[in-house]
């Protein structure tokens, strides 16, 4: 969406950013990259691509085209009660993602993540020291990182099972119905015992 | 493994009903497909296709290169105590697919049915009308299907995050503590209530 007020040539000087980016991450991954090697490939000074894309992890999401910005994520992660993030993630997740358009992209990132290593690399490196690793350091609760992708094993599986090969009666579910069906589960991950080989119902 | 007595031409003669059944479970499904029609395709009669590979799924189970055949897996599931099969499930699917040949064997399982809407339809038919028909039927609870898929999602996830993009801790940890983490929500999907919107541990 373009911004008012914006000068002939923004566009170019953003797409050089975006194309400088896509390459640097790929080369470098996404720890090793940096705005400052971004801004040389694109020709431009490191401040502007501060000022057109903000930090490293909101560029990384603009190349990747995520629907949501990280940063709105994390505001709502670490805002909620801790014993509510269960329902919270999973409705934030449907809420992001479960749109004609969005679910597309999703099924384009996990394509894309079970084709090239490099691609999955960079995945696993932006999802843990963004999201994951916000949750957990919010959590304050035991084994968080192992919390943190016991949770994002769930969101992917959903992903999968609902946008890519659509088994019935889970892809056609609406929303609160996932949300109760997931919401516990998922804060058993956050919050729950991990150490015990419990049976029976939660 | 070859069995003892295997007379010459019988490597043939199931090579030639694999590739018939490839070839037939490809163009009409794992749903439409016959015995007979892949009989009739590897130019045998039908009684050789059940000797070699026994019934319809157990068939399909080989051309997938399937490590269990789904009759083992289905004993064990439907001879566990509902309230024990949370934590069975997890263990069962970990020892099936958790060694480098078979997980490597998921990969490439995930991988087709990523980008093969064809492969797509024939896995979803199959696990449905398999695994997840037979669990749901055993269950003996509410929404049997919903339930069955969403112990699916939960598995691909783990797979998908262990196999596939290796995240750790997650794709390090061991057995035990996988069981332990994930056996708990997995019995929430078979048998906890799924109607309310619940906050805080399960």
């Amino acid at each position: 969406m373009p911004r008012t007020g914006r000068r002939p040539g923004d566009t170019d000087t953003r797409t050089a950013i975006l194309e400088a980016a896509r390459r640097h991450f790929a080369d470098a991954g996404y720890r090793g990259a940096t705005i400052r090697a971004i801004a040389g490939g694109a020709g431009v000074d490191p401040a502007l691509v501060h000022h057109y894309f903000g930090s490293k992890h909101e560029l990384f999401a603009s190349v990747l085209e995520l629907p949501v910005p990280p940063e709105l994520l994390l505001n709502v992660l670490t805002t909620t009660p801790v014993d509510a993030l269960g329902a919270t993630i999973v409705r934030t997740f449907l809420g992001v993602w479960d749109t004609p358009q969005h679910s597309e992209r999703m099924q384009i990132i996990i394509r894309t993540a079970v084709v090239d290593e490099q691609a999955v690399r960079m995945l696993r490196e932006f999802v843990t020291e963004t999201l994951l690793g916000a949750v957990a350091r919010h959590l304050g609760a035991d084994q968080p990182m192992l919390r943190a992708t016991l949770v994002a094993s769930q969101l992917i599986g959903l992903a999968f099972m609902r946008f890519l090969i659509t088994m019935e009666p889970l892809a056609s579910a609406d929303h609160e119905q996932l949300v109760a069906a997931y919401g516990p589960a998922v804060q058993h991950y956050l919050t729950g015992d991990l150490s015990a080989d419990r049976t029976g119902p939660l």
